[in-house]
Parts: C-alpha cells; sequence; structure tokens
C-alpha cells in the first residue's frame, strides 16, 4: 500500500552492478562474465542483479556478491547510481554500483565455470557493455582515494604479507612505481603492522618476513585522532 | 517494452533529494520545508521529486533544485543512493542524494513562500523526516572532502568576495577556526585569485579588497598537474 500522494509516479527496475576486485601476480584484477541473455548477450559485464521486494539496496549487493564469489562479510562500499535512460538496451533499469575487496586466495574457483567468469588486469579491460567500463573507472577512482587514508587495502591481501607484496598492490591501484624506503618509513610510522617470525622464501632466497594488519591497534589509534595515511 | 529476461522483476519508486546548500552571515545553511502531504505532513523535510519517465536521474536533480531555488546551471553533485526498506512509511521509495552550491544571494526568496522553505544553519537543523539527518550528514562529509582539494567552495560565495569572507565560508565549512596567515599564503601560491581595484568597506574603515575566482586559471594549472589544497 502506497500513500496517495505517490501512486501516480512512476516506476523503475533498480540493479545493483557489482564490482569485484582482486589481487593477483602483482596486478589488480576485476571479475568480469560473459552475460548468458540478452540484450548484449556473449557481452563481457560486471555483475548484477535486481533489487528485490524485500531486501535494501545493500542486502541485494551483498546476495550478489556472495553469488559471484561464494564469500561473505567482505568489505563493500557504494559508489554511485548510474541513471542514463538507455544505458540498458533492455529495459530502464537504474542501477547502484558497489565495489568489493576480496582476499582472491579466497575466492571460490568453481564460480568461474557457473558464472562464465573471469579475472581480467584492470589496465587490460577493453570493451564492456553498457555504462560499465564509466562505472568501473568511477570505481578505481573512489578505491585510489580511499585507499590513500584508510587502510582498506589490506582487503586485497592474504592474512599474512610481504612488505614487497604491500608495495607491489599499492604501485597495481596507483599505477605508479612508489619509493621503497619512504613507503616502509611511512608503513612502520603508522605501527599498524604485526611482524611475524615466519619468512617468505618464494621471491628470493634471504626471504621476506610476513606481516600481519593490526585493526584493533588502527582502531586505537583512529580513536585518538590519528588518521592512515600512504 | 522490455527484454524477456526483465519483466518478472520487481520496480521501485526512484526518487531524488536535493541538499540546497548556501552560505550567509558567516553559517553554511542548507534549505528546508515543512512537508505539505502525509506521511509526516508538517515535518522537516529536504527538497525532493520523483524520477519521471523520460529523465535520467541528473535532470531530475536539476529540476528539483530549479524549482526550489530559481536557479540553473548550479554546481551539483550525487553523494549516494539511499534504500532502507522502510525508510519512507509512505510507501517503498529508493532516493538518490545530490547537493547544490548556490551563491544564496541569486536565490528567489519568493520561493520560500511557495514551498513552505525555510534556510537553516548546518549546526542548528534539528529533526528531520525519514533518513535526512543522515542524508545531510552525509553530504556535509562529502563537502568536507571535495571542497579540501577543488575549488568548488566559491560556487557559495558571491562572483566578488573578500579575503575575510573567503576564510569565513572555509571556517563554516570545517567548524574550525583557520589561521589567517597560512590560509592567505596557501592562497596566493595557487595563484587563481583576481584582486579587483574595489573594496569591501562594510565590515572595517580600511576596508578589504575583493577578489574573483580565476577559473581559467585554475583550469590551465590542472591541465599542467597541479592541485588545489587548502
Amino acid at each position: 500500500m502506497s500513500a496517495a500522494f505517490y501512486i501516480n509516479q512512476e516506476k523503475f527496475f533498480v540493479s545493483v552492478d557489482c564490482i569485484i576486485l582482486g589481487f593477483k601476480n602483482n596486478e589488480l584484477k576485476v571479475l568480469v562474465t560473459k552475460r548468458k541473455f540478452d540484450p548484449m548477450k556473449g557481452g563481457r559485464s560486471l555483475m548484477g542483479g535486481f533489487i528485490q521486494a524485500g531486501e535494501n539496496i545493500d542486502e541485494t549487493a551483498v546476495r550478489v556478491f556472495e553469488e559471484y564469489t561464494g564469500l561473505n562479510g567482505l568489505f563493500i562500499e557504494q559508489v554511485g547510481a548510474y541513471g542514463e535512460i538507455g544505458r540498458d538496451p533492455g529495459s530502464r533499469v537504474i542501477s547502484i554500483a558497489y565495489y568489493a575487496l576480496i582476499n582472491i586466495e579466497l575466492f571460490d574457483e568453481r564460480l568461474k565455470n557457473t558464472h562464465n567468469a573471469e579475472w581480467v588486469d584492470i589496465n587490460n579491460i577493453g570493451e564492456l557493455v553498457f555504462d560499465h567500463n564509466q562505472i568501473l573507472n568511477d570505481t578505481i577512482k573512489v578505491l585510489r582515494r580511499k585507499a590513500s587514508n584508510r587502510p582498506i587495502g589490506f582487503n586485497l591481501l592474504p592474512e599474512k604479507f610481504t612488505l614487497p607484496q604491500l608495495q607491489s598492490l599499492y604501485e597495481a591501484i596507483y599505477q605508479t612505481p612508489i619509493d621503497k624506503r619512504n613507503f616502509r618509513k611511512k608503513l612502520l610510522h603508522m605501527d599498524i603492522l604485526e611482524k611475524l617470525e615466519e619468512k617468505d622464501k618464494s621471491s628470493s632466497k634471504r626471504g621476506a618476513f610476513y606481516y600481519t594488519f593490526n585493526k584493533e591497534k588502527y582502531d586505537n589509534l583512529l580513536d585518538q585522532g590519528y588518521f592512515f595515511s600512504l
């Protein structure tokens, strides 16, 4: 039942478009699928789903992210709403974009087959359907801004990571080389990493110590007015 | 006509909520209205309107901003989408929030009567209907972030303004006193203001020179990789 004021208004399909980002082989990657239905069947697309009657927008996003990654409890954020009239040639659909940062090691590989999906370097994405290139570009801008002042990058790493891995991640996000000494100085100054005893010896003979991100320490510092800044 | 895939999906009312911000008497102000209809008739509300069939979301926002201010060509930006199921007790409405920064001197005062509207200090806003307090809070956060690295604050000032006025504006946006010397040093260093011959003598005997913002100069600097930062 709607109040009298509303009933003469138009209604719209509203979807959620989900940008699933992972980090592998020193590259930032996005999960894309080949559309299984018209319009633009076979075109490369971001993952999406329609908002259902009983769901708020965040819940739709969580459902779609889980459907395509097998993961829940992900770090997700809204990017914005996209509402050009002809953006989807199948019908007028207003879409709200969300991105998730996932630890790609936890991704359920079997879902690639289920959804005809693949991980693609963000720099090699080619043409996506509808306005999905714009949505992805906007998302990367948001990610770059947020990653510079909040420790969200850690969501893209395994729980244990090395400093060279962390630096590669930020280099992939910003697509620019980062000075190793400055980067480490800033990191150590922030004092939010825990050094482990264990070493990763896969990339060098000497090896690199593993670290973990200490969220509790970070939250305490935040309460004291401290800000993450890389 | 919708493609087959879409027709079993739910449709929703989609509205635009408009946050109209102005600057007067050294305070940042938002235009609010008393709702003229149920639900929550008489409650204080942001301005809003439903998206119509022929409009993209930006067009709805532009229409609503013009309806309530008499102005077009405004600086507007999207804040995000709000979609809690019960946010509007009248019906399920998904809302997309936009803010506009206006030169309050150009506001059509007669529209205050038409729309039962008033300008309220953002620090003295009280309770708004639905999730409008949250939308306003989110907007102020976006404004603070954007005003620190892009010259959008000038949209809130008359074309000619004094440096004390400009400083008051930033003090109102950030709700904190700003050091006059540092502020002026940064501003002059950016070299995006034009000093006029004319003085404002209303606030002191000695007077304060008027300035204008040189957008062309700013755009040139931006092309050269220069960034606004206050």
